[in-house]
Formats: C-alpha cells, sequence, structure tokens
C-alpha cells in the first residue's frame, strides 16, 4: 500500500541526500534578466510577468536538482501573494517537480477543523468531489504542513486522505524561529514543554500511518535551530518523520540540522530555501544566469556537509 | 486614521447587529437547480461550473442580507479546494461583498514566520510588491484570520500591514471544536491555561493597535462553545476584539455566543456559516430556489436572539 512516509525514506536513500529544497519564490530571488526579460515579454501585466519570471527559475531549478534532491517545498505564501496567477504558478510547479520524479511537499500550514480541514486536505494534497462524479487533484502534492493547535478535530480529516491515497503531514512541533520558544517552551503543570505536549499528541497519531520502513506518514516539523528540543523530540516520537527547517540562511549548521534524525541517520528532511535559490547571488565567478549551476553547487555541498554531519553526531 | 476594530465596531453599531456571514460554500449547500443548470452551460467543465455555482450563491446571498449584516467571512479551504477557478471565485467574492459595503474576513487561519508571514499578509489584507513599481492588492480582505502558535514573529509581519493599512487580524485563542480543550485547556506550570497564555500574548501584541473605538485590530478567535473560557479571556483581552466560531450549526445557543461581549455589549461578532447558508433546507414551505430568503429570515432571527442575549447575559 502506497505510503508516502515510505516514498520519502526510499528516495532520500536512492539519493543518498536527506534534503528538500524550498520553493519560496520572492521576486528579489530571481535574476533581474529574467524579470526584466518577462515585464518586456507580456507587457504591462505586472502579476503575469511575476508568474512566469517565478514558473520559468522554479522550473530552471527543478531541472537542476532533481537527480541529486528528493524533493521540493513549496511555501504557498509566496504563490498566494500573486493571487490567481500565483496560484495557477503553484499548480504548475507541483506538477513540474513530480513530472521530473520529486515529491513535493505542500508547505501551507493549514489548521481548520472537521469538514473544514477535509477541504484543505482533498484541496492539497487529495481529491475534490465534483459534480460530474469525478475527483480532481487540484494541487497534488504529496504532503502538507499542518498546525496542530485545534488538536486531534485537526488532524483526522488530513490522515483519513493520508490513509486514502499514500499521502503524508508534517505538524509543527517546534518550529525554527526566535519567538518560537515564547509558547512552544513554556512549561506545562506535569512537566512537559508544550512542543512535548505536541509531540506526545503527533506520535500517537501516527501509530496508524506507519509504512513498511519504519516511519510515519504523520511527521512533525522540528527547526533544526533547537538541536537540544530535536533530540528530545525524537524520542518521544521514534516512528515519525521530520521535516527539519532552519538550515542555512536562518543560522542552523549540519551538525544541528541533523539533531533529530535516528541513530541510523534516517526518518528526517532537511529544508533550505534561501541558501539554495539565492546561491547564485553569492557566485562572483558566476553570472546571474548560470544560477542554475550555482543552485546545484550548492546542494552537492549541502548533502556532503549533512551525510558528514551524520556520520559524527554532535547531537544524540 | 484608520483601524479595522472601529470601522467593524461602528458597523455592527450601525446595522444594531453583532453577526458575520460564514461563506464556506460546499457544493451541497447550494441548491440542485444552481448546480445543475452551471453543468449545462459550462459544458464539461465541472471545475469551472463549481466555481460559477458558488459565486451566483455568493453573491445572492450577500444581496440578501448586505443592509442587515456588517461583514461575511469566507472560508479559505472551500474555495482552496476549487484550485484555481475557486480562488478566482474568492478574490470575485471578497470584491462584491466590499462593492456592496460589507466588511470582509478571510478566514484562512495562516502562520509562519518572517518574510513568509509578511508575505500571507501582504496578500490577504495588504499590497503585493510587483516589478512595475506598483502594489496590488490580491484579496484585499479587510482581516484575516491567524494562528499564533509561532509566537511573536509569525504575528508582528501581519501586524505591520494591519498598521499601515488599516486591516485586522483574529488570533486564534480558544476554537469551537470539541478537541480545542485536548491542547488548548492544558494547565501550565504557572497556573494558566495554554487558551490564557495566548489570551494574554493577543492582549499585548494588541495594545499598539487599538482604535478610538477602544478596541484592537489584533483580535481573537474565542469560540461559542467554551462560554467559560470566553468569560476568562475576556477578562485577560478587555480591548480585544472578538470573533466567535460555534454558533448554531455546531451547537451553542445565544447565550453562550455573547459570553465574551464587553459589560456593554460591544467587541465581538457572531459567525454563522451553516445555519444562515442552508436555511433554505429548513424551510418546507419555501422552493429552493427561494434560498435567499430563507437566509435572510433566518440572519434577522439570529440578530434578534444575539441582542436579546445581549440584554439578559447569562454568562459574565
Amino acid at each position: 500500500m502506497k505510503n508516502f512516509a515510505d516514498d520519502l525514506v526510499r528516495k532520500i536513500r536512492e539519493l543518498d541526500n536527506p534534503t528538500v529544497m524550498g520553493l519560496d519564490p520572492r521576486l528579489e530571488y530571481i535574476p533581474e534578466e529574467i524579470r526584466s526579460r518577462w515585464m518586456k515579454t507580456v507587457g504591462p501585466d505586472a502579476e503575469l510577468a511575476a508568474a512566469m519570471a517565478i514558473y520559468e527559475f522554479n522550473t530552471t531549478l527543478i531541472d537542476a536538482v532533481c537527480d541529486i534532491v528528493p524533493a521540493i517545498k513549496p511555501q504557498f505564501a509566496y504563490y498566494e501573494m500573486y493571487g490567481v496567477t500565483g496560484i495557477e504558478t503553484l499548480k504548475k510547479t507541483v506538477a513540474y517537480a513530480k513530472s521530473k520524479g520529486m515529491l513535493v511537499i505542500g508547505d501551507a500550514k493549514r489548521n481548520d477543523i472537521g469538514s473544514t480541514a477535509t477541504a484543505y486536505a482533498e484541496g492539497i494534497i487529495g481529491k475534490t468531489a465534483l459534480d460530474d462524479g469525478s475527483g480532481k487533484s487540484m494541487f497534488n502534492c504529496d504532503a502538507v504542513t499542518v498546525n496542530g493547535y485545534l488538536g486531534i478535530d485537526g488532524i483526522k480529516p488530513f490522515m483519513d486522505v493520508c490513509a486514502r491515497d499514500g499521502k503524508g503531514i508534517f505538524t509543527l512541533v517546534h518550529t525554527s524561529n526566535p519567538s518560537a520558544v515564547d509558547f512552544q517552551d513554556m512549561e506545562l503543570k506535569d512537566g512537559r514543554k508544550v512542543y512535548e505536549l505536541m509531540a506526545d499528541n503527533v506520535n500517537e497519531w501516527g501509530r496508524e500511518l506507519v509504512g513498511e520502513e519504519g516511519f510515519s506518514s504523520v511527521g512533525a516539523v522540528l527547526g533544526a535551530t533547537v538541536p537540544e528540543q530535536a533530540v528530545a523530540a525524537r524520542k518521544r516520537m521514534p516512528n515519525t518523520l521530520m521535516l527539519v527547517p532552519g538550515y542555512g540562511a536562518q543560522g542552523a549548521g549540519p551538525d544541528a540540522a541533523v539533531a533529530s534524525f535516528t541513530k541510523e541517520g534516517e526518518g528526517a528532511i532537511v529544508n533550505a530555501s534561501r541558501s539554495l535559490m539565492c546561491a547564485w547571488k553569492k557566485r562572483e565567478d558566476l553570472a546571474p544566469a548560470d544560477y542554475a549551476k550555482a543552485t546545484r553547487d550548492e546542494a552537492l555541498d549541502m548533502k556532503a556537509k549533512l551525510n558528514a554531519a551524520l556520520k559524527d553526531r554532535k547531537y544524540v
């Protein structure tokens, strides 16, 4: 039976690379030449020009790394901000990455209850029922990030779609931003931190979606910037697939980024967005037009660093 | 200076009605006649037919209540599930409601950090910068719901847009679903519940966006299904604008729904989605084609019940 955790763990093994490329296409990440060419090409429609520039940039980056990086993580905010044409670009980007054999984690951090959670789940990872009797995949992501503040009512509808279609979710447990600790590290009366309560919930929720490789498709988000919490969280979630943001531009290095991996060095994937997408900005030896090469070089460097960190663990 | 809390409180006073109509257009909420007519009209494109049926239904409901109900609350999930055409329908629905003088609260429960939170905020309530130097309002909602699990890093970018453009946010404090208590009512070491910690954060964050009417544009979501918590939360957030889900189909009555209002009976707005949108299903005296009248009657009934409950408070 198709299971997202199996798909991701096997793809990571195949490419020997626990990296996911974040695709957060802010216009300023895209070389000026591409942006101005599209502004000329599509005339006065700056919204369409933005969408076309983003799609060209995204697909070129996907081509550049699809044989060495297992997955992409488009951040929905950066597509929604370009309105309807932005959403169209997101949809096309997902389809393109999948056509190149990559897995797609939709970073949408959705959260709601009951039939509304079902609507999000069907829209992003499942199928929407239409009046001609068909079920249509609207975004067709392989997994989606979710926020568990509403409890199991907000998670179960996603899990049902995951079970039916072999998809996955990653629930926020401990995020990578500085103020995460102000809420997520608050201590409960029973001695646990708020993020540990969430970790226990995720572990519990995930029991029924554990795949053949031993990991659950009910995953967790665990920031690379908080390696101590990542180690503690892994103990509470031995079978949970982890999505690790915060590497690179947000400040965490490879040692911290692999803190939530299992002892065997599996069960997690590290995201890099800016450091991969904007690699061309740091390369004085390359023209901006060679941004694909810059990203590929950076991805190979990141792969080597993560694998080295996994051989010699600093946080366990 | 434009301030969302002022706009909403004044509009509620003007219409003497603290109700927001949720627009969560599941296809099964829409009379069959409309759906089949659009299926015939647009031929084999069931996705477009769904979008057209939803837009006709939404705009008819808006026409039916715009002189008696201050605001709508479109739930983004039900538009996203219809993909790109669904998002187009959302955008058009927002514009239509505003053209009829209604305020629009985008129920998106967005959450992320830093520049990503800014992207959500600019997309939903602000303006997206484009390469022609323009700033374009993509969805142009007056307010948006957000999730505060990530702390101030995830809220401040929204607040900046609120301050600049006179917009608002509603942060989840205590939601209306049964499992909310499993997380939000957990007790902290300092004696507060998790939702009380969130309430204190919201109260603190909101200080700089208090308008002339004494309410902050940094609002809170407080479920009608938990009136005791609503009373406790109001004490912690004396100046916070409250958005109250859970009335009607979710089980809460008018007494519970007004628990989070101030002693003066202000500073909150109660949402009803299904009970208003599907009012036609309970009316044996009306044809489904008269769904607009059914919704208007239900809205007038809800207004009367809320105002009666405000005169004789059960929860204070």
